[in-house]
C-alpha cells in the first residue's frame, strides 16, 4: 500500500498526543516498531521522517528517535486556516490604474474564478511545444542527476548561449556568446537595461499606448515617463519622437517594441527601424528594444530587430522565450552592446543567476532544430483566430468600435466609442467570468480609457465567440446608461 | 539509426550548397525524398526541420519545402568562432575589490581551469538531495505535460507557499500564505527589500565583515554603507550598532545575518536577537534579515530568526533554498510584514514571476517530509570536515593565523598575520588551481586585507588537505618576501 506510512504516522501521532509517549521519551527503534506494527522498516523510516517534519519526532544522530516538544511547537503555529490554499483576493479596481499597483491588481484578476480570462498576453498552453520540452526535461534529469545540486555561476548556460547565438544570428543580429546575458524573462532584461543607463529623476521615452509593465517599472525606478504617440500601423511615430527628443533635450533612453508592439500589434518596416536608430544616435540616447514578440509576428519572414543595424552598441536588445516558446520557464536574454559588462554586474545584484534546468531544456530544444516549425505552427494557429475574432467584435460591440491592426494576431486592441469607460466594463465583465485589460493601463497619464486589449491567442470556438458577444452587450448596456460625467453624447 | 536525419541533412545541405537545388527551388515532397533516399518519412521531416533551423530550407504552409536564401543568411552570420563555447575569461584581479565588479570578477574565477575552487559558498553537489529532487521532477513532468506552457502569475505556487508556511512556522515565524512572496533566490528578496524601504542616497547599516553581494547591491542602488563591526562569536555588535544609529540619526535599514553570518559563521543567541529587534524599533529603522544559512546552523536545534519576535511588521525576512536544499533552483522567499504589498509590486517589476517547475518540485520535496532528515545529514557532513580543516589551516598557515569561529562549519574565516595580503595570495593560488575569497571583498572600505574565506563544505580528503597545505606554503612565501609597502614587521 503506497501510503501506509501516512496511516502509521496518524497512529503514532495520536499515541504521542495522548501521551502514550511523553515529550522527550525515546521511541521504539525502526526494527522494533516495524515488527510490532507488521509493516516494513522503510515504512517506519518514512513515518518517523514525516512526523519529524511535523514537529512530533526528533531524530538524534547515533542515538535514536525521541518525542519532540510538540506542544511548544504547536503553540507557535498559526491558526490552521493559514495552511489552507489562499482564497481568491478581492480586486481593487480603483488601483488598476495606479502607477505602482497596476500589475499587482491585474494579477489578482487571475485568482478570480473566471471562465474566460483574456486579460494577460498569453497563448493557450497546448500551443506551446510542451510535449517536446517535457521529454527533453525528463532526459536532462536522467542524464544529470546532480543537476539541482549545481551552483550556477556566470552569464548563462554555455549550451543555451550557443543555441541562442544561432537563433539571433538568423534574426540578423551579429553576436558571440560573450555578448549575451541570460535573465529571468524579458522583464529582468528591461529592468537592468533601464538601471544601466538611467539615474532616478531621468526621463525615458516610451510608446503610447505602452505595455503597462514598463509604466510600473519606470515608476519604481523613479524615472519620468515621456509618452510618444504611435500610429496604428507602424508603432512609435518617428516625427513625434524626434520632436520630443529635440524639445526635451535629455532623454536618457527610448523603450520600444518595434516588432509586434504591445498592445497595438504594429510592426515597423525596416526603413523606419533604421531611421529610429538614427534618431536615437543623433540625440545621444539609448534604444532599449523589447523584442519579446518578434518571433511571433504573423508574417512568415521574421522581422529584423533594430539591433541588426546597430554598429555602435547603442541598442540594448531584450528577448524572451516566455511568449514564443515556454511561458513557465521565465527565460529572457539581453544583448547590451557597450553596456554589457555593467548589465552583467546589475544582473548579479538583481537575482544572481538564472535557473539551470530551464536553460538546459531550452538549449536542447533549440539545438534540435524544432524551433522554426514550432513558430510556424504557432503563427498559423494565431492567424486562424484573428479573423473570426475581429469579425465578432465588429458585429457585437457598439457602433463605432474599431478593432485590431494590420499586423495583429496575438490580441486585439479595441477602441470603443469615446464615452465608454473600459474600467467599469471590466468590473461588470469580471462578474460574468470574463476579463480583458482596460486601456487605462497602457498609459501613465490616463489615456485610452475607452480602449481595451483582448487576448485571443486561443482556438476560435463557441466559448470565445459567446464571450465577445457578452462583452459587446455589456458595452452597449453601459452606453445606454446615463453617464454622470460624460459630455453631450450623440 | 538514431541520427540518420543528421546524415541526410548533411547530404541535402551539400546538394544545396553545390546548387543542385537553387535558391527558391521547390524541394522533393517528404514521401518522394524518403523513397529516393531509402529512409523513413519521419527522418525526412526531421531533416527538413533541421535545415530550416540552419537557414537552408524554407517550409511554406500548404505549399511545401523550398530552398531558402542561405547565402544572404550566411553573409549576415558572424565568424564561426562565435559559435564555439566561451573560452575562460581573464580575471581582472584589480577589479575584485571594486564596489561594482567584485561579484562579476569572483564569478570569472569560476571559469578558470581550477582543481580546488573554494571561493564560493557552495556545498558539494552530492550533499544535496539531488536524487529525490530529480525523481520528483520526473514525476511532475509526467503528471503535468503542459507544465512549461503555463503562464505563472501571482506571488508564488500555492503548494510551495503552503509547504514553506509549514517550514517557517516550525522555525518560529507566524505567517499565512499571503505573507509570503517567492523570489529568484534570496538575492532578489534582499534587493526588493532594500528598494522597498530606501531611496538613492539613503544610508544602510551592514555587518563588518559583510557578504560581498550586499556591498555590490548597495552600490548599484546608490545607497551609502555604514559598516558596523561584528564580534567573532555573536555577529553584529549591538553596542556599536546602537551607537551608530544614534550618531547617524537616519539609517533607513539594517541588513544582518543573525544566524550563521557570512563570513564569520557566528550565531546570535536569542536574547541578542530580541535586543537587536528592540534597537531597530527604537530607532524607527527596518531590519532586513538574511536567513539564507539559518537551516544550516550546526546545532540540532535550528536557531529562531529575529522575525519570530517581530510583532510590528518591521522585519523583512529573506530566505532561500539555494544553500540548504537545491542551489540550481534559485528559489528564495520574503516575508515582508508591513511592506509586503510593495514588495509584491517591486517583484513584478524586477522579474515578473518565479519559474513554476522548480516551485512544484520543491513543494513536493518539503511536503514529503524529507527536509528535516536531509538537513540533519547535511549538518553532520559539514561538521565532519570543519575539525580537520581547521586543524590543517592552523598547522600549515603562517604562525599567528586564526581560523574559524564557534559556530563555523560551512566555510572558514581565516585571519592571517597583519602584513599579508590575501588578494596577492589569491593571484598566486589561482595559478595552482586553488581559489578562495579574499577578505577585501567583505568590506566596502578596504578592511580585512589579511583575511580570507575558505569554502570547506565538501568531504574531508587528501585533495582538500593538500590544497590547504599549498595555500599555507604560498602565504609563508609571501611573508618571507620583502613587502614594498609594509611597515616595520616583527
Amino acid at each position: 500500500m503506497q501510503h501506509s506510512y501516512i496511516q502509521l504516522s496518524k497512529l503514532l501521532k495520536l499515541d504521542i498526543r495522548r501521551q502514550r509517549y511523553q515529550v522527550g521519551a525515546k521511541l521504539p527503534s525502526v526494527r522494533q516498531y516495524a515488527e510490532s506494527q507488521g509493516v516494513s522498516a522503510s515504512t517506519v523510516v518514512r513515518c518517523y521522517r514525516h512526523l519529524e517534519s511535523e514537529g512530533y519526532v526528533e531524530i538524534r544522530a547515533k542515538s535514536g528517535m525521541y518525542v519532540a516538544d510538540w506542544k511548544a511547537q504547536q503553540a507557535r503555529a498559526p491558526a490552521s486556516s493559514a495552511m489552507a490554499p489562499p482564497p481568491a483576493q478581492a480586486v481593487q479596481y480603483e488601483q488598476l490604474a495606479s502607477l505602482q499597483h497596476r500589475m499587482t491588481q491585474l494579477y489578482v484578476l487571475t485568482s478570480l474564478p473566471l471562465t474566460l480570462p483574456l486579460h494577460l498576453a498569453l497563448a493557450a498552453p497546448p500551443w506551446y511545444p510542451c510535449d517536446a520540452l517535457a521529454r527533453i526535461g525528463q532526459r536532462v534529469l536522467r542524464r544529470d542527476v546532480l543537476a539541482f545540486g549545481a551552483y550556477a555561476t556566470g552569464t548563462g548556460l554555455p549550451a543555451l548561449k550557443t543555441a541562442l547565438v544561432g537563433h539571433l544570428t538568423r534574426c540578423g543580429i551579429e553576436l558571440g556568446p560573450h555578448d549575451l546575458l541570460m535573465t529571468n524573462g524579458a522583464t529582468e532584461a528591461l529592468q537592468i537595461a533601464l538601471r544601466a543607463v538611467t539615474r532616478p529623476g531621468d526621463t525615458v521615452a516610451v510608446e503610447s499606448p505602452v505595455y503597462f509593465g514598463i509604466v510600473q517599472m519606470l515608476e519604481h525606478l523613479g524615472l519620468k515617463v515621456l509618452e510618444v504617440p504611435c500610429t496604428a500601423s507602424q508603432g512609435i511615430s518617428l516625427e513625434a519622437l524626434e520632436y520630443a527628443l529635440e524639445q526635451h533635450g535629455s532623454v536618457r533612453a527610448v523603450v520600444v517594441m518595434p516588432s509586434f508592439q504591445n498592445p497595438l500589434g504594429s510592426c515597423m518596416p525596416d526603413a523606419a527601424k533604421r531611421r529610429l536608430l538614427g534618431i536615437v544616435e543623433k540625440h545621444n540616447s539609448v534604444l532599449i528594444e523589447d523584442d519579446a514578440f518578434g518571433d511571433l509576428a504573423p508574417a512568415a519572414e521574421r522581422p529584423r530587430p533594430v539591433k541588426a543595424w546597430d554598429r555602435t552598441g547603442r541598442v540594448i536588445y531584450c528577448g524572451s522565450a516566455s511568449k514564443s516558446m515556454a511561458p513557465a520557464m521565465r527565460l529572457g536574454w539581453v544583448v547590451g552592446g557597450r553596456h554589457q559588462r555593467l548589465l552583467e554586474s546589475l544582473k548579479l545584484s538583481n537575482s544572481l543567476t538564472t535557473p539551470l534546468f530551464e536553460q538546459a531544456v531550452l538549449a536542447e530544444f533549440i539545438a534540435s532544430g524544432a524551433l522554426p516549425s514550432h513558430l510556424r505552427k504557432l503563427r498559423e494557429r494565431l492567424a486562424a483566430t484573428v479573423g473570426p475574432a475581429t469579425q465578432a467584435v465588429l458585429q457585437h460591440f457598439p457602433l463605432g468600435t474599431r478593432a485590431g491592426g494590420p499586423a495583429g494576431g496575438w490580441w486585439l486592441w479595441i477602441a470603443l466609442p469615446d464615452a465608454l469607460d473600459t474600467m467599469a466594463l471590466l468590473h461588470a465583465a469580471a462578474q460574468r467570468g470574463i476579463t480583458f485589460t482596460p486601456g487605462a493601463l497602457f498609459s501613465a497619464s490616463g489615456k485610452f480609457a475607452n480602449h481595451l486589449r483582448l487576448n485571443i491567442a486561443r482556438p476560435w470556438d463557441r466559448e470565445l465567440e459567446q464571450g465577445i458577444k457578452t462583452l459587446g452587450l455589456l458595452a452597449k448596456a453601459q452606453q445606454s446608461q446615463p453617464a454622470p460625467n460624460a459630455g453631450v453624447g450623440p
